[in-house]
């Protein structure tokens, strides 16, 4: 941490700093200009609040030099971490494929939908019974029996099921059912359940909020680790900004800057990223190019009539076009697609 | 709502858009020209998911011409709301003043930040004993011993209060010391959180989220009244966006916004919306000028002392200095100060 | 300028550093922890590009301590500057009025314009002939009569000309017309033209750009000073952001951090800031009340008719009420409206 | 275009409407409700400001059904645009890499870049001899020497020389020396600029700017087209959002966008749009993944020691590893690499 004190800041003012650093065990190395004072705060608090030194008599500017995170971080971690969800490894030299639906369907349009992903090259399932929407009026899950059909589902076809979890209370029910927890981007802030999923021992494929900056992606992705549950992976799925010619913008900057900062595999979603299905297989094959570990993409057998998010899903061609443009990029990039 | 039809839409595709709509109980009134057809969808149904037209054959696009919106909308009632909490009123002609902590302090500092506040004008106190970090390293509330000291101390100064709440499973335990029920901003689309908040009685106080636009925060809203309680009030706190001198964007248009589109109070929190002291006094008067019916403010006996958030929080002294000016401004829009 | 050296940084990196910081003059202090050396380069280097040592090997990163501008801080300048433009002042105790047509109109209408809004309160007239449109298709501009009437207009209701400047080549001949010369959002960093201002004598009005922090927009307004013109006011318009119920987003807290950080005056144009003439008393209110020290409108004698940008102008009836409105609340803030 | 009338719009207003759009040549159908009437207005008028419509009386709002540009668009001119500059071909099978330097070197550094670079497979060289900068205290380019330099050294290596543009004043000089002419992102909305570049028979490449949406930027094309010259080829460079681990955001989903909505050949300046070296090459790949037709590189021999921007661009070696992944994905998309 350094410490920018205020040309104007007294003696007396710099002291008091000094002396509040050396209570919270930092060491501190001060360097005095002509007009102004700079000290330097050495040591590893991760938890230390640096605002409370932002906020002394004198200070300028309080800036941190270690990243806030610390198990999701590269530093000291050097290897890649592999998740794995049963026989399947997340993050490692294999990119994989995560394909499902965004809408209740018939427990046949269920099965189907698990048969033809998994027959195009999908891996995962993703199930979505939980999905709440922003307004009241439009379609909302029902739950119990969407788990048991998503089970099947998934088994028929050797797929892994990933299921979304909301609250605290969803935790328990929807881990008996599913093998790994989605945290949806809305809920990227919800320590309560971040915490909660540090108690689960289950993957948790972790969204990035609409507004989150990667370093809060990634602390979000440390408060998990810290409550117990290290396996967790990223899930970029577009940023808002001004441009409305796309739903969000697909920020793929992130999968460089976290794949650098941070050692956890990490998944892109061109679907919801851009909200229109004509851009999602170019985008995804740039994801792969970009060093994406996995994409998740949304389907359904017959789009427009889908009631929910219909016009991001591809139709199970569509899907398998995707998964052929996919591979000739994923060897490109020195990778291959699961399994 | 306005369909409009591709240029090479077939005249079955146009049929079937009819035929949909009509079975969805609209109205169809359709305009031809020389190179395109355009649909006029008439009849209000608020839960239609407009994107089920938008994915069907030749469709271009969908226009929506009511917001997705009904009873937080002014169409159809253009007084404004009052919301009451005791013998409080909201939003009526006298602009209410919130103020409170952001960290957990001894009951004496609880208790003196009560008297101090209500002392230069408060009205509303808030507590802030549940508030998650967004590190897991930075402090944490404690919780019950906490709720009744804040409890004592507001009545002891003849305060409401406010009390923040997180989970549905907090809605029960917090309502039965809060007055009124503060959902922040990064859970504004916790939907599960906002049906249980539509089931209490208390007045929620709604914080915008980060990355929200006006037309989802009052979708938010409408999803708490529509769950069986209208009294809620808004909180406008800031938007994320480029720039980084203030911690996010106040946007002070979105009170202008939110009082011609809605009849719901109002308040405005330039603390949290600029993070740094030095510009919540004109802020806070900026806010009265514009219309806010309300305003929240940081407080806090030493604020470099305090362990959270002590930046962008006022001294006593200053939180009196602040309410001389915004009565003045108060005064100058035609309303007044509570009490 | 702190530099922070990586953690893996060799004795070599950090003396190459070193070395680097005294060559370009910066007197350099060591501070090295177990982990980690960070280094503090104390002197004043206006002009220096950190980035150069940002670069060098086995830096982790680089923080400017001072800002990158100098004549527009307000440090080592406490006294807010006063721009005259003839004998009216512009940012002393006074708020100054704005009023402007954004298209053009048949002479007898312009004056008719001077003339209402003279009568009701403002003090510069801004004519709008050299408008370039966003899409080729719109209006155009004629110029050079245009020049001859504004100039007979503002003068039969001694008011001050602004007209906008969008070339070097406009600089001198629009000069020879107006009192003040107006930099429009979208220049704001055309730095042949902010250097070509900075030879004019006229005082310059500087409107920030859609997307420049404000420390950008500081700099820009350097730029001028450092050539020669310190005449510089800023006009703050609205920043680009996701919300779309408003054209721009108006950042009123930029009004707070511009006077802070510089001692320049300021105006807010809410006008352009929101695109909708119902947001516009108040959000000028709200500009006030933030201590603007002026503010910038669009009116027309009959707005819906209007060939360029009606849905943002006043009537005259609906400037007269903006100017009572704004003239209370600039009483409630210690200040009164010009003349 | 679509009118929606105001639930409370009397019939006068609604027959004043119809009135005004038949008087600008439009074909009107009306739709009326229960409660509301659309009318629906048929007729291409690409240069009608639909702002006009939007004021009158009873007017809801505004909805353009066609985009606001022609032709930039792909309706109607479903082949991709192939730009030629002299036998080299942009936007067709081939993917074009750009490359050059961000600052003013000696000739033997400029000579030994082209050499490098076209060694390596890139076809175009980019200089930069009038580059403003942001500071006034930073760099300044010299000028007149530069351009011969730069096409000296683009000769000898059978490059294409490109440069900037940034005023009306330099298009004339710089065409002698130029083949390419670059309108940089901050003067993509210089609407002088662009029409003067519409006189021009060189090809120009459009920077989009930092807040333009992919409509402006479109928009922007069709200034420049529309005054003469087809020749335009898109670049994207990152946008402005609150993300601050990359410099910009880089948003290749514009790349998608704009090749669905354009025929214009599109570029991706992944050095530009992140700031920093570690992330170029994989955004590099991303973006031939994407669809884009060139990429944009900043090279140097030794990047540290560059004066300007030396953090974003690559070292020679860098360079041509780029190249070798690029042309494997580029083959991946069915693709190849100039030349």
């Amino acid at each position: 941490m350094v410490v920018i004190m205020k040309k104007k800041a007294s003696e007396e003012d710099i002291e008091a700093v000094i002396t509040n650093l050396n209570a919270f065990g930092f060491d501190v190395h001060r360097s005095s200009g002509i007009n102004q004072t700079v000290l330097g705060a050495i040591g590893v608090r991760p938890g230390f609040n640096h605002r409370i030194i932002r906020g002394l008599s004198g200070v300028a500017d309080v800036q941190r030099v270690t990243e806030p995170y610390k198990l999701a971080s590269r530093v000291g971690r050097e290897t890649s971490s592999v998740v794995g969800v049963g026989n399947l490894e997340i993050g490692g030299s294999a990119i994989t494929v995560m394909a499902g639906l965004r809408s209740i369907e018939r427990e046949t349009r269920v099965s189907e939908a698990a048969t033809r992903i998994a027959a195009s090259g999908a891996s995962l399932f993703r199930g979505s019974t939980l999905k709440p929407r922003t307004s009241f009026y439009e379609f909302q899950g029902v739950e119990q029996e969407g788990f048991r059909m998503m089970r099947r589902a998934a088994d028929e076809s050797a797929l892994k099921l990933v299921m979304e979890v909301s609250s605290m209370a969803q935790v328990e029910p929807v881990s008996e059912h599913a093998d790994v927890l989605l945290v949806q981007a809305h809920n990227m802030q919800n320590f309560e359940l971040l915490r909660g999923l540090g108690q689960s021992k289950k993957p948790i494929l972790l969204e990035r909020g609409l507004a989150a900056t990667v370093q809060e992606w990634l602390m979000a992705a440390e408060h998990i680790m810290r409550s117990g549950n290290e396996n967790v992976i990223l899930c970029e799925r577009g940023i808002r900004t001004f441009e409305s010619a796309t739903r969000y913008t697909l920020d793929l900057s992130a999968v460089s800057v976290a794949k650098i900062k941070s050692h956890l595999p990490i998944f892109v979603d061109p679907c919801q990223g851009t909200g229109m299905r004509d851009y999602v297989i170019s985008l995804a094959c740039a994801a792969v190019a970009a060093g994406a570990d996995g994409i998740a993409i949304d389907v359904h057998h017959d789009p427009p009539s889908a009631s929910s998010n219909g016009l991001q899903a591809l139709n199970f061609d569509q899907f398998a076009e995707l998964i052929v443009q996919v591979r000739k990029v994923a060897d490109a990039v020195g990778r291959r697609l699961q399994p």
